[in-house]
């Protein structure tokens, strides 16, 4: 799977209570990683683990369930600008991960050293161990992924997307591996524009992808998105709103393309399509939308 | 004020509040500074600093009081050695500091900032902004401080102590002009070995003490210390033990020598000797106890 954020996380986790999470390899999006107080934090790839280990704060959708704010409230008393949360759990899971890549280690083997700790089945990859960042071209110029979503709102309207790096990173170690022994690549219902393209944006991985077989589940349902400025973006970016218009940007890439119940009227103009039930929202659903999908997509 | 870790801080605590917050400069000890999860920890300037912001867990000696230790657990999980133990408070004071320091501040001015944040209104200065670090010679070899300290719980016998670094050490910015502007200087109650030593092993520090009126106040007090292996090491590195082989240690750089009325008898014996109370252990009493010792040592 290629997964982003949140409705990457439950896609995941839904696939993973089907087919078991021995069998699910999900690579995830660097495009939002960010470094703060010397910190390395990838928030995509931590909503991830955290929806897997089961300590999801499910209501905000990001974060840890029941978690404290001692280390920021001290650090933001100490003058620290503090627009982006950070939990004291958080920090240690940071704290790890920036110990151990500042021993040189690659995100994919620290990413897989914290997803044993925190007992997460699924194999988690970043899609690259380089440095790959998603910039946000806006009317108040371009700027950092996460200054443009949390510190902003994502109140500024997108008028492009750029992934800084993209031309040279290479897939991360394992990547074209998983790629290469799937039955079949399932595109997660995250925002295309800035969950997926980072992921396509490595050359290699978008080159090994033309001779499979994928699925890509429509993160649109009934023209909206369960959070998130996707809608909004599909209009600013040019593209047609609603499922087709993700159908048309995701192209030859795709011959299967997941309809939500909601959305079957538009399944007859829409190249591949399959409908089933795609809403994870729930977690006690996700198994039982997981196994539709699996049947849907096989 | 020369100043280690908890009988320092609480020295400085009591003659902050005898003589007022603005009266008292504190040079404090950084040969126990370590480098832990990438971050940059200074003890006794952190004991200090939670003494005098009334956030010291006094029960303990250490860190501050109802704690939480989330991060800790988290990086713990994933890994990390936990044998020195943060808090997520001390975890987001030391990320501000760790951050400050990446942007090249000296450890001076990041700490006015840290103490600023925390409404302390006494000056604290590290001894010196370059990097000093206590070794401690056991039979073991030689052991980083804290290795010797907190990881194996001060267990071995204390052959020999080096500062490593302190040959080219600085002053820190500050520091001789507090000296230069000083009534007087009081060495606190510290062990003279690991707290107030390396603060001396900067040569500019010792040299412009020479010139000044300087009181100690003895660390032992029937003999004993009221935490810490102090007593154990004046044995083992050949010092007489007791009130009088610390007054010998400092030699002709003090002329006032505090001694607690219960070791009073030996007062006739020990140059420059006076005498007060000086156990400063219940927070309610040093402001009584603090003013006692600005006027025995003035």
């Amino acid at each position: 799977m290629l997964a982003g954020g949140l409705g990457g996380s439950r896609c995941v986790e839904a696939l993973a209570r089907a087919a078991g999470p021995e069998s699910v390899t999900a690579i995830g999006n660097v495009g939002d990683d960010l470094e703060l107080w010397g910190l390395h934090i990838s928030p995509d790839l931590d909503t991830i683990l955290y929806t897997l280990a089961g300590l999801l704060d499910e209501e905000r959708g990001w974060g840890v369930r029941d978690e404290t704010y001692q280390a920021m409230a001290v650090a933001e008393q100490a003058g620290r600008e503090a627009w982006f949360t950070l939990g004291d759990r958080d920090v240690g899971l940071h704290l790890q991960r920036t110990r151990l890549l500042k021993k040189g280690e690659p995100l994919s083997t620290v990413t897989g050293k914290l997803a044993e700790s925190l007992g997460v089945r699924v194999r988690l990859l970043p899609a690259t161990d380089d440095r790959l960042r998603t910039k946000i071209l806006t009317q108040e110029g371009e700027l950092d992924f996460q200054e443009w979503f949390v510190r902003r709102r994502h109140a500024d309207r997108v008028d492009g997307v750029r992934f800084e790096g993209a031309e040279s990173a290479r897939p991360a170690a394992g990547v074209l591996e998983a790629i290469a022994a799937a039955d079949f690549v399932v595109i997660a219902p995250s925002n295309p524009f800035v969950s997926i393209q980072p992921i396509l944006a490595v050359a290699a991985i978008e080159k090994a992808l033309a001779g499979k077989r994928v699925a890509a589940i429509s993160p649109l349902v009934g023209g909206r998105a369960f959070r998130g400025p996707l809608a909004e973006m599909m209009a600013s970016l040019g593209h047609e709103p609603g499922a087709r218009g993700v159908r048309a940007l995701y192209g030859d890439l795709v011959s299967t393309f997941v309809l939500d119940r909601e959305d079957e009227a538009l399944a007859g103009e829409i190249p591949g399509a399959v409908v089933c039930d795609t809403v994870m929202v729930a977690a006690e659903r996700r198994a039982e939308v997981g196994r539709g999908l699996l049947e849907a997509m096989q």
